[in-house]
């Protein structure tokens, strides 16, 4: 496997870095290729502006999706981003690796999405879901939050998991054709046993070594709702 | 109304930055206190680190929800949040204004909230939902999107609108004590007319005016749930 490992924890001591390390040690001794996005060594960017590009399709008006596009076909995304993308397109397996942050992905880790998954490189020109330039790869969502599991069921006051899943399984991995699958999911770290800890650590590494065997979530396809060709934002 | 709009697109000449200039001219205009955070002029950073206090708790790891609580009590914010959050206290209307990426708040507006709405400051303490320090509040997510109307519905590749912002309605705002009002969503503005462009703005300056007399969303109250009481991450 070709593993990528985009990281948004910013301290190596946590729980998060000792996915990170686990990932790393048990994926190589394995025989498998892995590349990590830190991205708070990287220092990584999360807005979207006209430094990301060095074409310029509008001087006078940024519409970044337009950018986008140019610099898709003309080799114009600034470095750190098409370093990313270098490495999304090298990999078969995505592995975002994060603390869950209102119930959504850190900023930093969003702003990722946001910049990296650009038009022209991950959809647009007819292509999204199952005709996606990078359909076949499979992504992992791997986070550790402060609830325990109890809180999230139809009757709490979370709600059910999927619910705030699922807007990012369908709507960005799916979208950019990504299978997804089963989220691991570590619940309060910090608030459990040494044991558990390790526990999870264990199942964690036995998960890894089979990603490529595991069968993925429901892939939501768009030609299923008549959706099979992407017109364009708002065509 | 004291209201705070925290803004998140980068090209002031964007239909975003029409809806901002409108809301400032409309607001003061009807003798309203208006206050603007443009997250893109002020080079918002979107990660969570240590330099986001001044205070330390633990100067060997970075447990970031401790530092905060610290931070808290100890006026111990960086400059940047520290500003923030004082807006966020002086309003009683927030209204966060930006373009939908990826089915969510962009990355630099999600690190605002991930940085602003602390642990100490905006819950904790036993403290969220109805109990929020922050309780009374009202708050209105107005945004733009590529997507037409008809691409959200039951039977969509979207899915209802409510899927995607309900994760932020019940998890960030009513969390924080504020009262959701319901959305104001520009579909397409690149794709209608100037004539629907026009009406589109006509009805945020009306709705602007009278944002204190709407009725909010219904609130998810913790003590419904059997959660009145927060009791601090994983307990």
């Amino acid at each position: 496997m070709k593993v990528l490992i985009v990281f948004a924890h910013p301290e190596p001591k946590s729980f998060n870095g000792a996915l990170l390390e686990a990932a790393v040690e048990t994926l190589s001794a394995g025989g498998h290729d892995v590349q990590v996005s830190d991205l708070y060594k990287l220092h990584f960017a999360s807005g979207t502006t006209r430094s990301d590009f060095t074409t310029v399709a509008d001087p006078d008006y940024l519409k970044y999706q337009i950018e986008e596009a140019k610099a898709s076909t003309e080799n114009g995304f600034a470095t750190d981003i098409a370093e990313q993308q270098r490495r999304v397109v090298w990999c078969d397996h995505l592995i975002l690796l994060y603390p869950l942050y209102w119930f959504h992905l850190p900023g930093i880790l969003k702003g990722w999405v946001d910049r990296v998954m650009a038009a022209g490189f991950a959809y647009g020109g007819g292509k999204w879901y199952e005709t996606a330039p990078l359909y076949g790869r499979r992504a992992l969502l791997a986070f550790t939050m402060g609830a325990p599991q109890d809180r999230w069921a139809d009757d709490t006051l979370f709600g059910p998991l999927d619910g705030i899943l699922n807007p990012i399984r369908y709507g960005i991995l799916n979208f950019c054709g990504f299978e997804a699958l089963e989220p691991f999911v570590v619940y309060a770290p910090a608030r459990i046993t040494d044991d558990a800890r390790r526990a999870y650590l264990d199942r964690w590494r036995e998960r890894l070594l089979g990603l490529d065997r595991e069968t993925p979530l429901p892939f939501r396809r768009a030609a299923d709702f008549g959706a099979g060709r992407y017109r364009g934002a708002g065509s």
